[in-house]
């Protein structure tokens, strides 16, 4: 068999897990890390035995794009990897977007014969097959999810949209459960020296990300000891009728790349029937993210 | 929308809790049930104004026929419907001999223009898909799942193994977890007139529904006070690095009707496509078994 030519675009803590999950399928071969002209050069031991490259052209035979860049540059970048017949996957995290990216991009994929996964993250992607089991095991009844249970966990897409706010020089953003179905968001920040606190926090509270949420911002000499690589999220749902209950909770600060690292696999798989276009998670069938050549293989534990 | 016709074939707890889960449904109807000739007359409140046959050949076009018979009987039973045309819809709960099932079934559903959705219950069925996920979100991982929790639960499949042992006038068979991933196996009968306990114990403990776990059979006047209508299971995923955990716990006794009534959907959206043949759960895209005529209804909650 061969293997699946992967590229992580991207060199966060996502391009990074990726690189660790790829290490793990023995199916995948890493074609290289594509970074920002700027950044070339940048982290040379963690890259090393790694090809690094400003532009996916020089990687050669590249069969998946693993985008691992801020969640809201990802609906203006697919259709650059698209158009070169690269397959992709993202974890783009904007719920309400997220059938308006895979149309935006459905034809571009179908003319290129090219297959794009959008949201193959945690939440939206698994939460989201979770959710759609909710829905059949009991039909009539009542789904919620919260994040970041009483401890707290630090929400990737929060934080990323915090540090790129003019004045931020560094920043978490935690997310609190705050009853069933809420939550609350704590931003850790380090200002810029003669940074506008009030101008940070208008901008900050006013993004969607934040807006629908209570928001606290609390300015800090450092934001190290606020950090964690923890996050959570709790799925439930009740039945409207007799005893039912469905829980789901999970975490794993790596939930996202593995998942983005499983869905090159489903790419593939939809790719050699020749179903080309964009497809959100559940519109794929499970088992093409599952590693393995034969049935067996892949039904293992089922 | 023309509405999916579904026929119940059987009228046990499980035939029952369908007729009730298609009536959440908007977009089905049921075209009857169908029983052995001896029970035709019976029950006969429960099912006034639905049509009841002995043959589902006198049922007028049945798109989907839900197997709701003993699981042991699902194998030999599903190509009688598929000869038809008609497709099918079980939970046959043989984890092992589900691949055999389905490929003994592939030839036949694909000739006659047919889907089958084999083993579309709770587990076999659902908590398949979830164990998929949880290979997903951890690739390197360990999953274990653990059946009735600390108070038992009946278990659909070993009551009605227990129950054809000849001399049991009625039986209960209850799991109870018994550590993490193993569970015990409690099974109360009543016995009929002059029958051979010993006979009875061998031919349980024999049994491979009971011969891997610890079982104790214990004989009553009435099995009454020990039936319940719950059961629950716990699935777990640790993953091998970093803080990896995940968790689902369900309970519900009409989780294998409503997952099978949503697989009727999923056999239709299949056939819509003349993608025929005979499938597992994870073998068809998760949206499929969701109802709605738009992306945006079957992504609702996405």
């Amino acid at each position: 068999m061969q293997k699946i030519s992967v590229a992580i675009i991207g060199w966060g803590n996502v391009g990074r897990a990726c690189k660790r999950a790829i290490s793990e399928c023995s199916d995948m071969v890493l074609a290289g890390v594509v970074r920002r002209p700027s950044s070339i050069g940048k982290d040379e031991a963690e890259l090393q035995n790694t090809i690094v490259v400003s532009d996916i052209k020089k990687l050669k035979s590249v069969d998946v794009a693993l985008l691992c860049i801020p969640s809201r540059e990802v609906p203006s970048r697919i259709k650059e990897y698209l158009e070169l017949g690269i397959n992709t996957v993202d974890a783009f995290d904007e719920h309400e977007r997220i059938i308006a990216v895979k149309r935006e991009n459905d034809i571009t994929a179908k003319v290129k014969k090219a297959v794009a996964i959008i949201g193959a993250g945690w939440d939206p992607g698994t939460d989201s097959a979770v959710r759609a089991i909710m829905r059949m095991v009991s039909i009539t009844g009542h789904t919620t999810t919260t994040f970041g249970g009483e401890k707290g966990g630090r929400s990737m897409g929060h934080t990323v949209q915090a540090k790129q706010v003019a004045g931020v020089k560094n920043a978490v953003a935690l997310t609190l459960a705050n009853g069933r179905g809420k939550q609350k968001r704590r931003v850790y920040i380090e200002l810029e020296a003669g940074a506008d606190l009030k101008m940070i926090e208008k901008e900050i509270l006013s993004d969607p990300y934040f807006s629908s949420d209570p928001t606290e911002i609390i300015p800090v000499k450092s934001i190290d000891k606020y950090n964690t690589l923890n996050h959570s999220a709790l799925l439930e749902r009740t039945g409207m009728e007799v005893n039912q209950r469905y829980e789901v909770s999970g975490i794993n600060p790596e939930f996202t790349a593995n998942v983005m690292v499983c869905a090159a696999r489903a790419c593939m798989a939809a790719a050699s029937r020749e179903d080309y276009g964009a497809f959100t998670l559940i519109e794929r069938p499970l088992i093409e993210f599952l590693p393995g050549n034969t049935l067996e293989e892949r039904l293992e534990g089922y």
